[in-house]
C-alpha cells in the first residue's frame, strides 16, 4: 500500500471540500433535524460526504468508508481499508456560528489508524497525522506532549456531563471540574481532540462519540503520545458509538481512575 | 467631548497592544499566580496595562483609568471620562493556547458606555461600537439580534456553574444546560460576549466578573439589542465584582426567570 499517495490524495480531497464548505455560505442552508430536535444535520453535510464517496470510490475501489450520514459503506468489520469520515463535524457551530467545525477523516487498515486529518476550514487550520511519522499543524511539527497533574490541567468537557445523565456519576465530573486548572467547550469533537494535540487542552472527554468523531483525531493525539480509549480504558472502537477520552499520559489514569464512576447502560 | 476622536485614538491604541502581544511569544512568558492557584497572570498583562495607562494619560490627562491589575487610578466613582480596561482577558487561554484571549476595553462617561471594544489578537478579530451608532466586527456591521427560545439557545456558561458551588443553585442550572440546545465554554468573557454580539452564543453567564472583563462587551452587545445585567436583572456595576448574564431580548428575563436561583452570599 502506497500511504505516501494515500496521504497526498487525502490532503488534496479534505482541502477541496474546506473549499466547497466556505463557499456553501453564499447560498442558503438548509437544515433538518436526525435523532432528536438538537441533532442537527444540513444538505451541506450530505453533499460534501457524497462528494468524498464519489471520489474515493472513483480511486480506490477496494476501499470503504464509513460515513456519518450513511451514503457510505455498511462496515460491520475493520478489515482492509476503512475510510472513517465526517464531513462536517460540529455541525450546530456550522448552522449558529459558520465556524469551529472541521472535516474529520482516519484512514484506518485492517484496525489500525494509518493516517489522521482534521481540518478546521473557516480557521484554516489543517492538523494530519501518519502513523509513525509524527503530527502536524499546517507545516508546522507538533511537539511531544509533556505529562500534566488534574490539578494544572485544562479539560474540554461540556456542562452537560455534569448535570445528571444516564452515562455517569455527574457528581465525581463535578469533582473532576472543581479540581482542575479550567474547562473548555467548543462544540465539535474533532476540534477539541486537535487542541489535544496541540497542546491547548490536556485531556476532552464525552460521554457518547462515534467512530467519524474520533478516527482522525485518534491517529493525530498517538503521534504527540497522548492516549485515546473509552472511559472503561479500552481502545476506541471504530464499529459502534461509545464514551471517550483522549489525554496526555499520567492525567489519562488519573482522570479515570480517581474521577469516572460510568452507570450501567 | 469629541467622541469620534476618542474612538479613532482607541482603536490604533489597542492595535498596537495586540501587535505588542503578538511579538511577546518570541519571549519567555513570566507567569504568577495571583489569590489563588489558578489566578495567573504574566508579565505580558502588567506591560501592556502599562502601555495603555501611559500613553492614556499623556494625551488624555483629566480622564480615569481601572485596569484589571491595578497600575491605574483608584476608581470609587462613575464620574467624568472612564477607561475600563482588561490588556489580556483569557490569560488562562494566553498561556496554555496561545490564542483565545482578547483586549477588552470599554469607556464610559458618567457611568454611561460610550465605546467599547474586544479585540481578539490572534484571530486579528475587532470587535468595536459606539454608543448609538452600532457594532463592527471588522468593518462588517453587526445584524440586530432576534429573539430566540431557550431550546433553540446556544449558551456559553462554565462547567463549574453546573458544579456546586457558592453562588448558585447548581441543580437549577443543570437543567438549563439540559433544555438548551448546547453549551459552549471559550474561557474569555470578552470573546465570550463578542460571540453574543455575533449571534454564535445566544446568551452568555457567569458567577464572577470584574468591570474589566465586561466594560467593552457590554457597550457592544447593547447596540445589537442585547441586554447585559447581573443575575438579579440589574444594570451591571462598573465598579465591582458581581454575578453577569448577556442575552438576547426575550432570552434574558427566560433564563433569569426559570433558571436562577442564587444563594445568599
Amino acid at each position: 500500500m502506497d500511504w505516501g499517495a494515500i496521504d497526498r490524495y487525502a490532503k488534496s480531497l479534505i482541502k477541496e471540500a474546506g473549499h466547497r464548505i466556505r463557499v456553501s455560505f453564499a447560498g442558503k442552508i438548509q437544515i433538518d433535524t436526525k435523532a432528536d430536535a438538537n441533532d442537527l444535520v444540513t444538505d451541506i453535510d450530505r453533499e460534501i460526504e457524497q462528494f468524498f464517496i464519489s471520489r474515493i470510490r472513483r480511486d480506490f475501489p477496494g476501499h470503504r468508508i464509513l460515513g456519518e450520514e450513511g451514503f457510505g459503506d455498511d462496515v460491520r468489520s475493520t478489515e482492509g481499508v476503512v475510510w472513517i469520515l465526517d464531513p462536517i463535524d460540529g455541525t450546530m457551530n456550522f448552522i449558529h456560528q459558520r465556524r469551529n467545525f472541521a472535516i474529520s477523516l482516519g484512514i484506518f487498515a485492517d484496525g489500525i489508524g494509518m493516517l489522521g486529518y482534521i481540518y478546521d476550514v473557516m480557521a484554516d487550520d489543517f492538523y494530519h497525522a501518519y502513523r509513525g511519522e509524527g503530527a502536524y499543524r499546517n507545516d508546522e511539527r507538533l511537539p511531544r506532549l509533556e505529562p500534566v497533574a488534574v490539578e494544572k490541567a485544562i479539560i474540554g468537557i461540556n456542562a452537560s456531563w455534569v448535570a445528571p445523565n444516564r452515562y455517569i456519576d455527574h457528581e465525581a465530573v463535578g469533582r473532576l471540574v472543581a479540581d482542575c486548572r479550567g474547562t473548555r467547550s467548543y462544540g465539535s469533537a474533532a476540534i477539541e481532540l486537535a487542541h489535544v494535540a496541540a497542546g491547548r487542552l490536556d485531556a476532552y472527554l464525552s460521554m457518547r462519540l462515534a467512530p467519524w468523531d474520533i478516527a482522525g483525531g485518534a491517529v493525530i493525539i498517538r503521534e504527540v503520545g497522548a492516549i485515546s480509549t473509552n472511559l472503561r480504558g479500552e481502545e476506541p472502537d471504530m464499529l459502534s458509538s461509545d464514551t471517550f477520552i483522549a489525554a496526555r499520559q499520567g492525567l489519562h489514569p488519573s482522570i479515570l481512575d480517581r474521577y469516572i464512576r460510568l452507570k450501567q447502560t
